[in-house]
């Protein structure tokens, strides 16, 4: 998502509560650090951030982090979250280089993927979030059961994510190329697919397993 | 595709030379049949015939089969081909009830699936030509390069589609979610599938391979 600069950002992410400042000192403690039992969810580029705030507000067993590199969006997301705050909530200012960085293997549950940018020219194929290096950092993070969901609005990046997921091992348990033609309640809507909602255009989206490494 | 009845095809059927009137009694010897070396094409459910006689034309080396159940559908196909004749087209009255009577075992190279009734209530889903019966009846007659080319503008049979043949093992090669974003002069388009373009509706298309059998 491209968005304006906020020149509050800067100051404001050096002491916000909700963002993590050292994420790569709570790998393997994730779960403890956010007081749950239940599932850790990832949501790597989280634009302005209600997805994730939604999604823990309704899921409060479960936690949530929330992953963005850009210093504005990431600013948005810290100061909606220190307003309103949730125990199974935080957010992390950075890029997703290496997210076995900041997670064990195996230690998050389910990977959001909200409508990457989908950078649409071929030389730049290595920076979409779904491309194979990017999935496979997800298969050594993921637990066993693990999952990601996946939504974009862009038909050329769900076609690319679709091929190169089957080709990576993943395993497509649910699959929509009009999503929201049915209500699902239990799924947050981002301020971006409102958007898209609102001028009718269909939201894809996709589920799918860890399941076994190719060639295993 | 539901027409009106049209009263001349029973009897036109019954003399028409494009019509393979025993199929049966060509299993095994198609390619001789269609004079042809090169790829069988299968197009199940073939409406009013346009496809498989535009890809005929398109693909001279190619040998192309149009099967069609619906007695006014097949009388406009036989009349179609009869009023210019293709020495590598025939096409079949019937119900593909079992396509192993009317195909040897790895006979067939391509089977297209254009435009198939969506069959959208639950009861009549294996009626789907994706259900999966259907499909072990492809892999049966499908050479072991074999693919599946499938066009549809429903969602619901796309999405179902997916995830059958996926479970069935075949491996997708391509996929697309609004096919003709793009030109695709190699592929013909059917009469229905010109009206959901001109409505600007996506054509959903996805491209398979026989590969192995899960569990193999």
């Amino acid at each position: 998502m491209r968005m304006r600069r906020l020149k509050w950002a800067e100051d404001y992410l050096k002491t916000s509560p909700s963002r993590m400042m050292e994420p790569e000192k709570v790998k393997g403690r994730w779960k403890r650090k956010l007081k749950t039992d239940g599932a850790l969810h990832v949501e790597i580029g989280a634009g302005k951030g209600s997805y994730s705030h939604d999604m823990a507000r309704m899921n409060p067993e479960d936690g949530f982090i929330a992953i963005e590199k850009n210093e504005s969006a990431a600013g948005m997301i810290s100061k909606k979250y220190d307003e309103s705050p949730l125990p199974n909530l935080k957010m992390i200012y950075g890029d997703a280089t290496d997210l076995r960085n900041w997670f064990q293997n195996r230690e998050a549950d389910i990977i959001h993927l909200n409508f990457s940018d989908p950078w649409p020219k071929r030389r730049n194929a290595k920076r979409r979030l779904s491309s194979p290096a990017f999935l496979d950092q997800y298969r050594d993070i993921l637990s066993e059961e693990g999952e990601i969901w996946m939504k974009t609005d862009n038909s050329s990046l769900f076609e690319y994510s679709i091929l190169q997921m089957l080709q990576a091992g993943f395993e497509l348990i649910d699959f929509s190329v009009d999503y929201r033609r049915d209500e699902h309640p239990e799924d947050a809507i981002t301020e971006y697919e409102r958007k898209f909602m609102e001028a009718g255009n269909p939201i894809y989206r996709s589920v799918w397993k860890k399941g076994r490494r190719k060639n295993d």
